[in-house]
């Protein structure tokens, strides 16, 4: 058997099942591999961000890696924005780049660059693959780690993958889980117990339902308030879960909400820094005086960490009624578009079990406040800041849910960066609808410049933050994908409703 | 004064005018200076990669550095694929990357990375800003060592950029050019003077005018043939030049092509390696056999190199008119497009002084050897193999050849890596045509495939090298480019003939 068949072979034996891919000539063995061996259905993407972005969505959703097929030195690079993001996501990804020949490489042909080096700025766990022999060994310990919530990169040269090698088979094991600290359940229920103003501020796995239930009881139990981290990686939320404010990305905002407390409890989430450096902005947000404990680390224990608090805290079982949000119902705006009118529409109509990827931006500070009685819908959002995040996202959300329909609320600056990914949703018909908020302009750059005193931009920086020029409905169209413009709420309202009646993939512009 | 305006100061001092960019926050201080200190022309472009592939073009064309000015990892990681390609061309280029305040950077916020070590897979020198008193000094610097036709990138902290700083003054001086070797030029000399089948082979500065003029004078007092890199960071063609072939790309023709000589004199070009290392075919493509003689280094000393050799070969002191192509006028086909007839209305339509942008892989293997008798013109090629380098190289060499029209002979699935590139070609109304070759398809993959004895693609393969779905018209008008399609010979040389007559950009797609 070949190599890359063996590669093939392997992941399939270990449950990987989609390959978002944009090969080369290094990574056509492996895609010849991939009609020999049946398992893994092949994604195309134009662009490598797209692929490792829809691999980020698909981790988010499916709880398990993709795999990420890239060619060489330039095609991870280009790919690396969104790796970050699945990084700081805790997303679980098996990235496989294809590299010249080990003899080859000696003559530093054109293409070549050093993989490993790229690597090494997002993996959890990276290897080059030595000798045909190490495949299986290789495959089945980045599968393994890529399921401890990271990227594995396995970077495979060509000849490797051409050279015959003997059959085995693969099994990873179950993923690790660090053990609960019971030590600091007891500290922190104790202090829980005593705390003025205690609240608990909920990330990564906290996030989904299971633990925004347990919090719930937690905070019945004590009084506690509920936070998440700023940029959640997943989070469910909507009426029957309860309301979980986010942490204010504006560091000055921030430091004021969590200023209130005396006593912050992590589950799940990290402490909470200033996004940016600025002059005469603390990097840490939470108060000097204020007691932090950790009650979990970042990783599978959250859900552990967080039900032997309440247990500790002797809790109720279940969650009850008035902890949990009940379905609210919103009058529809009306009126030319803004961002908050935006923000009430999705909110009033989104349907239940959605997935809401959410790269909005600057237009979308309304629209976690208002969503805590909507439909019940999973929240994925921008969690390393690295723009162009959501198109693909969305790709990838939608491959792993095919029965759920996606939700892209984008800003048209970030969209611009990885709107490639408009081909594979139209590609594939993917349930995707793309809301775009066209503002054509870098408004965030705006207020940036603003806090630097700059209140009217001169010539460059206007040029700098102006978007104008493109037309979203022809740019969707041009990438396959049935797109409109709207100008007004009702237009919006009725669009969207429209969208969400038909299948497969849709754009909708709107222009603010 | 801050930081920031220090260094914009420093830069135009030293000749930088034109800044591609796509900031952040932690470039707003920058952008802000640009405003403070006229001298620098920034150019929006959306997505990184257009930034740097501008900057290639730009620097191709100008001999000078432009600045390329990206935001913290991410949006350095975006240009590297278009940062790898400007490293393989020799291509001046000063990149300016934001980096998080130095004190800031310890509470690894979300948007951190390990900048230098993505920097350091393209640099050919870099450094980060420690203190901003050595602003100066680091910038003076940086601009003088991208004269050296290399990449520098100087990663300037966001505190730094804020913190007023003494005023300077900055002189880089005249970078170093390596001296000729006289002992090399005496033995090369000699031995072409004994050789059965000499060939100099060309590339690097030796493709400009003057270079090639002086070996054409070689060629008539020798008989040694000449030859060309495989892919030239730019060459200068057509009548009244001499014609002077390419190495092939695919290593057995190569190899072919280059056995019929004993003798190898390189000029400014690499010893010749396969693009790919394939089973059974030597990476090394000249005969062990034949002799080989480096006459110069890939710098600037190529053209004093080449001017001794024909000095010692006591050459006659300009090429003869039978050294040089004449004028050649071709007819024009007729039918249904492909892209030999593309080549040929490409070569018998482009006018006087054009740049072409060539990246259109499979469906431009006509156009160089039918080109020696054009209108004589630039030609700037795909140095790294790193797609996506067309579209915004074009608008690169566009700014910085605003008189000269810019033609963009583009492939379908490497321009949309980059069609980002065409909305800064509509903002900045930039003179180039972009030929796209819609085929549909990766088919240099499908031939790769075919190397692997797959003649007929499984499912796998098919769907991951299909292009179809996209279409360009409706693409281009997107990002603000009047475009049109076509499927005949006589409609695209009267759709082309009519660019040509225009201003501004325009979008021209080949469906084959």
């Amino acid at each position: 058997m070949k190599g890359a068949h063996a590669l093939v072979k392997t992941l399939v034996q270990l449950g990987v099942d989609v390959c978002f891919a944009n090969p080369g000539t290094t990574e056509m063995p492996l895609v010849a591999a991939m009609d020999a061996i049946e398992g893994i259905r092949p994604v195309p993407c134009v662009f490598e961000g797209v692929c490792t972005g829809a691999a980020d969505g698909f981790g988010r959703m499916a709880g398990r890696p993709a795999m990420v097929l890239l060619h060489l030195g330039p095609g991870l690079a280009n790919g690396i924005a969104n790796l970050h993001n699945a990084r700081r996501a805790r997303t679980p990804m098996l990235v496989v780049v294809g590299e010249h020949a080990t003899w080859h490489r000696r003559y530093d042909p054109p293409l070549a660059m050093d993989i490993e080096a790229l690597a090494g700025t997002f993996s959890g766990w990276q290897r080059t693959t030595a000798r045909t022999e190490d495949i299986l060994r290789d495959a089945t310990e980045a599968v393994y780690k890529a399921g401890q919530d990271q990227v594995s990169t396995l970077i495979l040269p060509y000849d490797l993958q051409l050279e015959e090698m003997p059959e085995g088979r693969a099994d990873a094991g179950p993923p690790a889980s660090a053990p609960v600290d019971a030590g600091m359940v007891e500290k922190a229920a104790a202090r829980l117990r005593k705390a003025g103003r205690p609240v608990l501020v909920l990330g990564g796995r906290a996030l989904r339902r299971e633990g925004l239930l347990t919090a719930a009881r937690i905070s019945a139990a004590t009084g506690c308030d509920l936070l998440a981290e700023t940029f959640p990686a997943r989070m469910e939320r909507g009426a029957g879960l309860p309301d979980v404010p986010r942490i204010h990305y504006l560091p000055e905002m921030a430091m004021d909400q969590l200023s209130r407390y005396d006593l912050l409890i992590f589950a799940g989430a990290q402490r909470p820094v200033s996004f940016f450096g600025y002059p005469n902005v603390p990097a840490e947000l939470v108060d000097k005086g204020s007691e932090t404990i950790m009650l979990t680390s970042e990783g599978r224990d959250t859900g552990e960490g967080l039900e032997a608090l309440a247990s500790e805290l002797k809790a109720r079982s279940t969650a009850t009624e008035d902890c949990l949000a009940q379905p609210a119902s919103m009058g529809l705006p009306s009126g030319p578009l803004s961002g908050d009118k935006i923000c009430v529409i999705l909110a009033a109509l989104q349907p239940e079990g959605c997935i809401v990827v959410e790269e909005a931006i600057t237009n979308s500070l309304l629209y976690h406040p208002l969503t805590a009685g909507s439909r019940p819908f999973t929240l994925l959002t921008l969690t390393g800041g690295s723009l162009g995040q959501g198109p693909p996202c969305a790709a990838g959300a939608a491959i792993a849910c095919p029965d759920r329909q996606v939700i892209s609320f984008q800003a048209d600056g970030a969209a611009l960066y990885t709107l490639q990914a408009l081909w594979t949703q139209a590609r594939e018909r993917l349930n995707v609808i793309t809301l775009i908020c066209s503002n054509r302009s870098y408004d965030i750059l705006r207020l940036e410049l603003a806090r630097l005193g700059v209140f009217q931009p001169g010539p460059s920086a206007s040029r700098l933050t102006d978007l104008s020029g493109v037309d979203w409905v022809r740019a969707g169209e041009g990438m396959g994908v049935p797109s409109v413009s709207v100008r007004t709420a009702e237009d919006l309202a009725r669009e969207f409703s429209q969208a969400l009646d038909e299948k497969g993939p849709r754009l909708i512009e709107m222009v603010l």
